[in-house]
């Protein structure tokens, strides 16, 4: 039976994100006995776990449990009923990347059901979505908490949450948001002057796991764009959706609906001499080539693509497959608030989730 | 009469800081109606503006309100009592840097009021007051929130929290914690090899505010050190106190003890060859130098002073007197989680304590 002193958590998702987050919710359990944390319900695409009674399923050895589970999900509304007669309060953890899920936001909210999540397509979807989503939690008083759709475990959502709501303006947002495109180009363009042919260092990042199956699905900007809506919103602009601002898509015209990504990389060196023709343009002017996101507030502009930065400038010092954001706010002034740091892996995207889900339990428990 | 939707709020201190959260408070209690925040306590060192039946303090013009009053601030516990009695939840704000209202913290917290502050008095003093301010918090259930006490409006403390709560294991923390130290090291050795005498750096600090009035207190390093010893204890270490570690002083000993700080000022210029040696020696190395804080928590080690980096390093390539802080983690790995920007100011420190206090009412209402 439930106590007063109980919080159930629900998790769709048990990918690297999941499993690592489970991992986390593991210990955190362990360390904090208050309020019980009770796992009620785990699913992936195919499989679901969980006992119409609410019984608390074991976290150990989960993910492979709910691999054998007998079960199909339920549909999504089915399962908001059944979050919504829980005998205490719940917090659904969404660890997908599906508009499916997302979509279905308002509804688990307007139930009561408080939401925790990496999934950027609930907040860069359409605009009339984010309003559902933020009308049902303050009509129901359940929480939505989305740190990790940005930059996983940095404090970039929060911060800019805090800068907003303490009544500062935000006059201008920049910055490295994906960690395939800082890869890429920390090591196509970096600061010594030396790196690789440009297809040479994709088909290195995919190696090395750092990109999408097919490299197109991050080379074509949209995560970038998906991120910078985000902020945007969240810095008062009413962005219609991540394909309504110019985004620059790195992959060459002729390569967009070639079969597969194998063919892809197969044919993306014909295009090396384009990529080296940017790269020493920069250079002749001083300057690094990067892949950024920008928002002007005040003049409600949002672009996604290539510009040349000085090499004293933090963003063309980055390494590695680090991100970096810069807030340029009216309090801040000249100099922004700058937050920087790993913006993607199981563990530290993870983490954004994990801190989220203790501030949702430090408003409702 | 009280409502059930209602927090009162007590303010003590209403300098650069708190005449800055006052002007916050009000533009926030317009913005968000629920709860009402009703104004019931402001207080200075010398005068107190307070109704025993906690009838609402107008915030216009409350600082020259205060200043008009004719009653003398009550003793701590007294306050301490009326707040208790308060006919709704209360958060006390202490603008102050006194030690003796940091002192009764635990008092406040046991009493169920909580706490947002600026002041690093009451978690860089003794370990036993930071054991007591804590075990009283979470008994009574009362908030305490100081974001502002480091690094003011940046999200240092609240970072640092998310990383321990979720898990990770901070490794080393290293920063330049210290507005002022940032502007005379960057001032007296830029990246670009300029820069002036130190002592004219030190005068042009001064004269720009700066400093403390009297420069050495902010050369002996102290403020680092008490900076340091809370983001210590945050990361798990057991710092008994701000002066239980090394800490580097930059006033000559020769000067340490001369009367004014005018006297102090006039007598530098005889010691500028000794920091010209510092400056010279890191250049040999093409190193620039900085006064930086850094603890490596396996080894239990704090440390305050000058150290050398090199150019292509965030320390060296810090601007003004921005603030730069890098945490080491277990999850982030080679590359630290780094959070920069103005580390100093009535506005920015302001929004420090504001957002504390958004979270708090998100907590308690």
């Amino acid at each position: 039976m439930a106590s007063k002193n109980q919080v159930f958590i629900a998790i769709i998702g048990a990918g690297g994100v999941g499993k690592c987050f489970i991992g986390q919710l593991t210990e955190l359990a362990k360390r904090r006995p208050s309020p019980r944390l009770s796992l009620c319900y785990v699913a992936t695409s195919k499989k679901a776990l969980f006992h119409n009674d609410y019984a608390e399923v074991p976290t150990a050895d989960v993910v492979a449990a709910v691999a054998a589970s007998s079960r199909a999900p339920p549909a999504l509304s089915e399962l908001a009923e059944y979050l919504a007669k829980a005998p205490a309060k719940v917090v659904l953890v969404d660890n997908t990347s599906s508009q499916d899920v997302a979509d279905s936001y308002p509804l688990f909210l307007s139930r009561g059901v408080s939401i925790v999540t990496p999934n950027k397509k609930a907040f860069s979807g359409s605009f009339s979505l984010w309003r559902d989503i933020f009308a049902a939690s303050a009509t129901s008083g359940a929480k939505v908490f989305h740190e990790a759709s940005c930059g996983a475990g940095l404090p970039i959502i929060s911060t800019i949450k805090d800068l907003v709501d303490t009544g500062d303006e935000v006059t201008r947002i920049e910055g490295v948001l994906s960690g395939t495109m800082s890869f890429l180009f920390n090591s196509f363009a970096p600061l010594n002057g030396a790196g690789g042919k440009w297809s040479a260092e994709v088909a290195k990042a995919k190696e090395l796991g750092y990109t999408e199956p097919d490299p197109r699905d991050d080379l074509n900007g949209l995560d970038v764009a998906r991120k910078l809506t985000v902020l945007g919103r969240l810095a008062g602009l009413e962005i219609e959706s991540p394909t309504s601002f110019p985004v620059q898509s790195l992959i060459p015209k002729a390569l967009e609906s070639v079969a597969s990504g194998d063919e892809f990389m197969q044919r993306l060196p014909e295009f090396d001499s384009e990529m080296e023709e940017i790269k020493a343009a920069a250079e002749r002017e001083g300057k690094v080539v990067r892949f950024v996101g920008s928002i002007d507030v005040g003049a409600k502009q949002v672009k996604v693509g290539l510009e040349k930065f000085d090499r004293s400038h933090p963003i063309a010092a980055l390494k590695g497959s680090d991100n970096i954001i810069s807030f340029y706010t009216k309090r801040y002034g000249a100099n922004p608030l700058i937050i920087q740091g790993a913006g993607a892996g199981g563990e530290v995207t993870a983490m954004g989730v994990t801190s989220d889900l203790l501030k949702v339990l430090a408003q409702i428990s």
